[in-house]
């Protein structure tokens, strides 16, 4: 069965489709009453806001698909802003010809990710274009979250001093999608670290008051996200390179794809600004989790005014500047 | 200018784009931020979530253009939902090779549109596939409303007696876009009903008590909505074909098309379900605003099991069914 232009018409096929594809993988009350929007009931307080269209090509990679990566995009966005993920939208634009049973496939992935990060998903629109005009399918997620401190964390936090944390290693997202691009098939499987990390973000913010500030290295890499971050701040941050966490299998393939791990997206992993004083016990608190069991200080915030300096292992020092000049066009 | 690979991998470029095109347009506090996620006060209570991705071809077409029709299409999900739109976030899919000019006149389009419904833009995301691999540009917008009282309006409150409205002409969206697919210029010229109706339906909904369900009649047209209704209510609903308000042109184009009208979407159009004593009452205020002149009542709810009925000019009568079998892709 293939998704026909019908099925993007708002008639009897959209309804077919809507009830033999998405309303059982995503059995949500508020789905199930089919209103223009749904109602849920909400607290007085802050409320956080993100949007996120996943283009990824291909569709399937080691680790997951383009289903699992635009609930863990989404709730991670959240999760870094120090919101706790609550609801979801989820619109798909699908090219006429694709193969139902694949939809079937990432819908079901989707919709166990969202289970797993324990993230509703109340409300969706589905939209068909013809052969040609898309790949596949792109899907556009958009995440609400709720905040209790909303001055719990931002740029005007971050102090010389403070420590740099990721939870464990980098570059593994890009490699895992590069390599899949290329045909390559790497023994070990170099699965991408593509997951929601609200689970572990959560409890850590609850736990260290000093955390400072956080952001998901995607699009851009490491590089990129910290050089955001020292712009905004107005600091200069300092990278050791004998630091960065990057698994053995992972290094051995950056060489053969003559990429800058620095630059490459991860989707499961979060960049945290915190004070010296705690930097080890978030450290300790990830490595209990074995999905963590990397994770490590990998530099430091100094005074200054948006510079990225990374020491080498050779001694030397080289200055970061985001991405640009080699796009890595549709990683996420 | 053209869009390139580059402006989607979340470096240098991108930046530049969204300096360069997006902040200025949507100039709001919580896009200055420039944060994973917009952070927004909510009151306790009920809020409505709705999201549409809009993949309209061509992207310009007489009376609007496909950033004007991505608020509207959201708002109006969220009026008649009963809600009061406030929050609306933009997802950009590009096809490289785009010009930026005309991305920045629809950006301009979204924004002017989202100003005159009063809704805030606060999260924003852009992502560039190759070229052929979308059609210039596709566009989900994701929107919040907060609703008083949810039990306002349903399904459930719709009983026999009531009276079916409308609020304008039918059809007007569907022959203005299909005409300049075909390629025809209408003298009068066409335009689409495509236009955010929260300022009309608030305050019809503060006035009338009675007014128990509402609906935008987009794909799928009057015909499939209505059936959509009557399914869910368990109703019958009897159409009058002579009280269908149908602009004298538009009439004239849907011939040349060979198009039923009942069936071809509309943009700026609101369905709703009121008791009979205040139906004179709702067409009146409507009639006001020049732009809802041709406001009526077309039919009226019956006891039954989810028919709608039309009863022709000729006095016959003929049971509509959802749209099925003629695609019209990508209308929205």
């Amino acid at each position: 069965m293939k998704i026909l232009l019908s099925h993007g018409d708002g008639g009897l096929l959209t309804h077919d489709l809507i009830d033999g594809v998405f309303r059982e993988a995503f059995n949500d009350a508020a789905l199930q009453e089919q209103n223009d929007a749904a109602v849920m009931p909400v607290q007085a307080g802050y409320m956080a806001i993100t949007t996120d269209s996943f283009v990824i090509h291909p569709l399937e990679f080691p680790g997951g698909d383009i289903g699992k990566l635009a609930v863990a995009g989404t709730v991670n966005d959240l999760a870094v802003s120090g919101a706790v993920p609550a609801y979801m939208s989820v619109g798909f634009i699908l090219e006429e010809g694709l193969d139902i049973a694949l939809l079937k496939k990432i819908t079901a992935s989707l919709a166990a990710t969202a289970r797993e990060a324990g993230v509703r998903i109340v409300a969706g629109d589905t939209k068909v274009v013809e052969k040609g005009k898309c790949d596949g399918m792109y899907i556009n997620t958009t995440g609400i979250g709720f905040i209790e401190r909303p001055e719990r964390l931002g740029y005007n936090r971050i102090q010389p001093g403070d420590r740099i944390i990721i939870n464990g290693g980098i570059a593994e997202h890009g490699v895992a999608v590069l390599g899949e691009r290329a045909g390559i098939t790497f023994d070990p499987p170099l699965p991408s670290d593509c997951r929601p990390l609200n689970r572990l973000i959560v409890p850590l913010l609850e736990q260290f008051p000093s955390i400072r500030f956080m952001r998901d290295p995607t699009r851009g890499g490491v590089a990129t996200t910290l050089k955001e971050i020292a712009v905004s701040a107005g600091v200069r941050m300092v990278l050791d390179e004998e630091l960065l966490p990057i698994q053995p299998h992972v290094r051995g393939a950056l060489e053969l794809l003559g990429m800058d791990p620095l630059y490459l997206a991860n989707e499961g992993k979060v960049l945290m600004i915190v004070a010296e004083e705690e930097a080890a016990g978030v450290v300790d608190h990830m490595r209990k989790h074995p999905d963590y069991r990397l994770a490590a200080v990998i530099g430091k915030v100094e005074a200054g005014h948006g510079e990225v300096i990374l020491q080498t292992a050779l001694g030397g020092a080289r200055e970061l500047q985001m991405l640009s000049g080699t796009p890595l066009p549709r990683i996420c």
